[in-house]
């Protein structure tokens, strides 16, 4: 079992801490750190303990606390035993509270509260999964995003993502023996996402496919001429849409999604 | 066009930031708060600009900068002109540094590198698309999770949200008038974990996505017979597997989330 080096306290899920963790320790070159989260922290003894082993252990903590005599508590006795500690989300919360003038609510858990916002992200996960790889194309007509791209563009990742933003993405696999479906050329073009690659690129990537799937690296679908083919076919199938384009060739998919909401803002939607 | 309330400044993405910054708003009473993410800022002629913008409408900034020479720039010209900004990285990556001995990277966008994690993730929220509703059983035995419910309890939103932390998971639905796959009863028990939900929340969800859907919510699907019928099914099926399970009748998907991860890590997975 791993040792942790940061316990994450949370007085709720503290995903978001652990979010803040991670991005952090991606700047230190040690792939093998372990974080350790400790949810739904609500009282001195569980912060007590959780202290105890992270001083046995010499491992750090950050947290997420709204309640301001629980955030003192744990910076004291961390202070006092000398282990490093940060409050992650405590500064933001008290600089809101000076910009806005308001007294914040103090509960935790909040922003996972079953509200309107919180069932309208689970919809467009739903709408995501149906309507994933052209399943079915009545989905076209009622996404908000359609993303278009031949196989291996990141084209279920991406909607998944956007998903998590609450847009509802319907994606389309272009293959040349497959006449792209009619509902394609139905919908506002503003809508349609077109992800372009590189040739080179997406050889890679479906030479990485095969292996991973115990198959032949050489087998048409990474062939240099059949993904040529491919692009082509995809690059008229474009053109005809008019549709805008992204090169995802170098791009990790959290990039691309924040590209597709920047045009979407651009135009306004 | 919405004004936003806060900027979140960023040379990488800004997701994670864009995450704080939310949970900190939700402690707060107003539903219309805007964020506007400025993402890959790497000079000081940008941040500038956002911070004229931000005096010129009275929004406060967040940000995430590695660089300590823009973390100080930011710093000092939003002290300047008195706007409120929240370096959200900047304390952890510096107790980090202490606490670690070990000098950062100090390159933006390393969380996001396309490195083993990333493509973990990527294939984990495929394949969560693939074995999504029990479409294809062979999923199950491959899975390191089986979700398994009857209708509307969070199976697909729950398998998106594990596949984001890496696992790979299939879920399956639980119907009377369909055989559970035999697969189910050949794989590790543990990994299977079953959604209970009460009647009457049920009753409750199904009918509101029966009014969704523009359908009549009086449908049998709503039924309070035909769900006491299915949950009896459930939990026939259930006892037969010997699986875990967890309620979700008033939890949120981060939540049950969270529960599943804590139950893998007690088994020692």
């Amino acid at each position: 079992m791993l040792k942790p080096i940061v316990y994450v306290v949370s007085d709720s899920v503290g995903e978001t801490a652990e979010l803040v963790v991670k991005a952090s320790l991606s700047q230190f070159n040690n792939s093998s750190f372990h974080i350790q989260r400790i949810p739904y922290v609500d009282d001195e003894g569980t912060i007590l303990e959780t202290i105890e082993q992270a001083q046995a252990i010499k491992a750090m903590i950050g947290y997420t606390l709204v309640k301001p005599e629980l955030r003192e508590f744990i910076r004291l006795e961390t202070q006092k035993r000398n282990i490093v500690s940060i409050d992650i989300m405590g500064p933001m919360i008290d600089g809101m509270t000076r910009h806005l003038n308001q007294v914040p609510r103090l509960e935790p858990g909040l922003v996972h509260k079953l509200d309107e916002d919180y069932f309208k992200r689970i919809e467009a996960v739903e709408f995501a999964v149906k309507y994933d790889d052209g399943r079915d194309p009545r989905g076209i007509l009622r996404a908000d995003i359609i993303l278009i791209g031949v196989s291996r563009t990141s084209k279920t990742p991406l909607s998944q993502f956007l998903a998590h933003k609450k847009y509802k993405v319907a994606n389309v696999p272009i293959v040349p023996e497959v006449e792209p479906p009619e509902e394609l050329f139905k919908v506002d073009p503003n809508k349609c996402i077109a992800l372009k690659i590189n040739p080179e690129k997406l050889n890679h990537i479906r030479k990485e496919r095969l292996i991973a799937l115990g198959l032949n690296a050489t087998a048409t679908y990474a062939n240099m001429e059949r993904i040529k083919n491919e692009l082509e076919f995809f690059n008229r199938v474009v053109d005809k849409l008019g549709c805008k384009v992204i090169d995802v060739s170098n791009k990790a998919v959290e990039e691309t999604a924040t590209i597709v909401q920047e045009m979407l803002r651009n135009q306004g939607q």
